[in-house]
């Protein structure tokens, strides 16, 4: 299915999961800015995608230029730096999809769930934005590692969770073009079970020693109608 | 591999994930006892399982006398039962191992996460009971329809939670005698994440319409020394 093109912004797009959306994202035909505070890092992300994904459109910019420009807007930024993120940006998001891939992980335990109070770290987000921003969280599992291999389809299915069914199916939209199964798992506060299941797939990570990364698959779900549309 | 076989007490094993995880433990050799208040219900599911278990060993107590008996007791109440049943058989549990399986679903919108304060359910009772129980979580996402069918093997795994490695190691074996492929998935508080898995499964489950009930299949581990060995 031939689905539409966006301008995407990518606040913390220098990161490796930042990056490696961006550059799937980029390759399927998106228009895409990675967004930062460090005109140089993002200057040198961009031209480092721009060598795995030649002809791509790929450019950077500060944060709040980069929302204003983008109909979607990806934040994958560390937990510390979520809510002043959206601060910086909160003007330029009325009226669009933010989609929020934040971990609330605690460092040094990565290993152990530490949800924020309130349940969930995006939760809080659309709390702070209100009805003027459809928030959506999704790709918490997805390892960068996995994302920036572009030789391999990634072995975890992408969670996405929002109140607004419609934002929701855009997401799982951008997934697929991401090469990635992406399924509806409800309201925005569901995204505390995603959040936490990042510091289990760490310690499974660590237990068994998997470099590139453990992720998850839903089953049972293989022969739906919109398994098969996707 | 053989593994030691022990005498599980199953408190909630009237119910349908009780009684899916007593029937399975019963086929694989273990001695399991059905706990519950209503001796009535506890016979009717007993003589049930052992239609489907022939020449299995079951027998039904009371809670505190089927915890007393046990080596290894097993949980599967409703989140509202859980403290009240723990406090029910605290006596009985000290230097055994409590399996919870309890799920803190908030009906009606049981498809919505709805943490407890403290983050986990299962987290609570560990705190309550201290040192003297190594309380493990384990069995949240597996659908009660799947363990009932001996004819299948579950296309689920079991993320298995605690803060005592070889407790953990125990239930990884018992899930592995019901056909179920487990993973020591880091400390008691990361049951958080399993904990909340399920509601997502259920909005899954609604949503894609999967009478049977979607599952969770952790990717990357296949290859581990671990996997093979189970």
């Amino acid at each position: 299915m031939d689905r539409q093109k966006y301008t995407i912004a990518l606040l913390g797009g220098t990161g490796a999961e930042g990056s490696g959306i961006a550059l799937r994202l980029a390759r399927a035909g998106h228009r895409v800015i990675i967004g930062s505070r460090d005109a140089d890092k993002a200057a040198r992300a961009c031209s480092e995608l721009a060598g795995l994904a030649p002809g791509a459109a790929l450019s950077h910019d500060a944060n709040p230029e980069a929302a204003a420009a983008a109909q979607i807007v990806i934040m994958t930024v560390p937990h510390a730096g979520q809510q002043k993120t959206v601060q910086e940006v909160r003007e330029q998001l009325a009226g669009k999809i933010l989609v929020d891939a934040t971990v609330p992980l605690v460092p040094p335990k990565v290993a152990r769930v530490q949800l924020p109070e309130g349940g969930s770290a995006v939760a809080a987000v659309q709390r702070l934005l209100g009805d003027a921003v459809r928030v959506v969280s999704a790709f918490q599992n997805v390892s960068a590692h996995h994302l920036r291999d572009l030789a391999h389809v990634p072995d975890c299915d992408v969670l996405v969770c929002g109140d607004d069914p419609e934002a929701r199916e855009t997401v799982v939209g951008l997934a697929a073009d991401m090469g990635l199964r992406a399924w509806h798992a409800g309201a925005i506060a569901n995204s505390a079970a995603t959040e936490a299941l990042t510091s289990l797939l760490i310690a499974m990570n660590m237990r068994y020693k998997v470099p590139g990364g453990t992720g998850i698959r839903i089953t049972g779900l293989e022969e739906t109608a919109e398994a098969r549309r996707t």
